[in-house]
């Protein structure tokens, strides 16, 4: 991954259904609004207070994650195609079995 | 539970009419906005302030909980439905009998 | 009651007008957009500040109180009503005779 | 009165013309969206700051006031009607002659 | 003037074309949304910082101010009209020449 | 200029575009949401912070700047016009060559 | 470049197509609402908080970064266009190879 989120924000690579297996987490497609697993590519340093301090982020790379599904930019880099989000915008870490 | 929530979140699983008499408690079905029994699966690390400060979250797994009908993103773990909610919407925690 | 309000939430039992006549406070049916009088049957921890405090509550179980008519979360308990409002709603305290 | 206000909130007597004449103050009742002019029954104990302090009220009870028509909820307390406002929602005390 | 503007509000009587001549500033009567000229006849206290501290307005009786044309209340005090405004709605003060 | 600007305000005289021309920057006049380049005639004494602090601007009478076109308010003083706006509203001053 | 930006505002030169190559980002110009890559032309001094501190700009002059396609004011200085945003909108940066 060669891009530095800035902030708050997070890289994420969305996977597909086959994937989600493992995890035991399914999400169904036929609700357009439920929610997306991922995986954390790149963090910012974190989130900026009002007091200057910088709130480093609660997942890391490697993280596997769910978020709102219409959260985000999308961006490609060579031929993958990569969500930017917010940290906040991440609902849950889903935990290795 | 193999899902982390993140900051304020909770993971709640809705409980359906019949488990609800236990608690004396009965929602009726018919007014759409009326609030929602659920327990708590799981709590996030909680709120952060401004000055960096987390709030612990007031609720823990395990807790009957009433919040808003229609709250929060749906998910689904193997074949049971969860719902992840902020804990500022939970309106109020069902003591034990 | 068998439920505690979370943060700054109260549960009121409304009262109906037969009630009101004795604490002198009319409030006539025909606005609909008129506050209501009720009696707090449960209040919360308080609200809490960015500091990490908290506010207590300036109400108290058994408390008549008049609050804005269309606030708050209907809920039943057994046979009866309550709703469930944050204490910043209430517009005043009946004081007893 | 028999009711406390809560918060920075302020019981209003709104005066009628005749009654204003003594203050020298007319507000011409073409104009629908002109303020009132009413008299303090009751203050509340003030508005609550982020740093949990309370800021007393800057009026009192008997204080004549200007405040914005169409501010506040209507309230009556045996045959007598009252509004109930925000300080911040009064525009200036009238001095007395 | 026998009103005291209370917080952050300021009392100005709005002066007319021919008395703006003096101070060489002309506000085209074209342009509704242009701002106006007016004399400030009392200020209140100051506003209040959420720490509490009151900080006093920078400007006093008699100056001479312009302020965008639409804003604030319009009162009638004997048979002259002012108009109470939020200090932060002065654009700026009309230097004596 | 006889005019004091209020807080953070900044009174502009909008530049032409024959006068552009000598800073290099040009500003086509054919898309209506561009910026405008302009000449600072005053400044405030800056904008007040919670805490009482007072930032003064970063920009001085006689500073070539850029702003968002549609911003601020028109005056006129004697037969030349000019605008009021805020200094957050200044997107960056021109350097002289 | 010969303006400075103000604030937590940045300059950019946008990035065309054959540009990109180099950096091995793809940004598909099917989707309109595609995030866009440019060059850091200058940048402000930073952030300022509300306690007075300012925070430095985390990118700098020669900063390859990815923003979002419809944010920030065009201008032209000579015959070249630049955009001038916040930092805030800049959602990463892309490393050098």
């Amino acid at each position: 991954m060669n891009i530095k989120p800035l902030g708050d924000r997070v890289i994420i690579e969305v996977l597909e259904s086959d994937e989600k297996t493992k995890s035991g987490l399914y999400l169904p497609d036929t609700a357009k609004e439920k929610p997306q697993e991922g995986k954390v590519m790149a963090v910012g340093p974190g989130r900026s207070l009002e007091s200057g301090k910088v709130i480093p982020p609660q997942v890391k790379a490697g993280d596997r994650v769910i978020f709102g599904k219409y959260t985000g930019d999308e961006i490609k880099v060579g031929d993958k195609e990569y969500l930017i989000i917010r940290e906040s915008d991440i609902l849950g870490v889903v935990k290795s079995a």
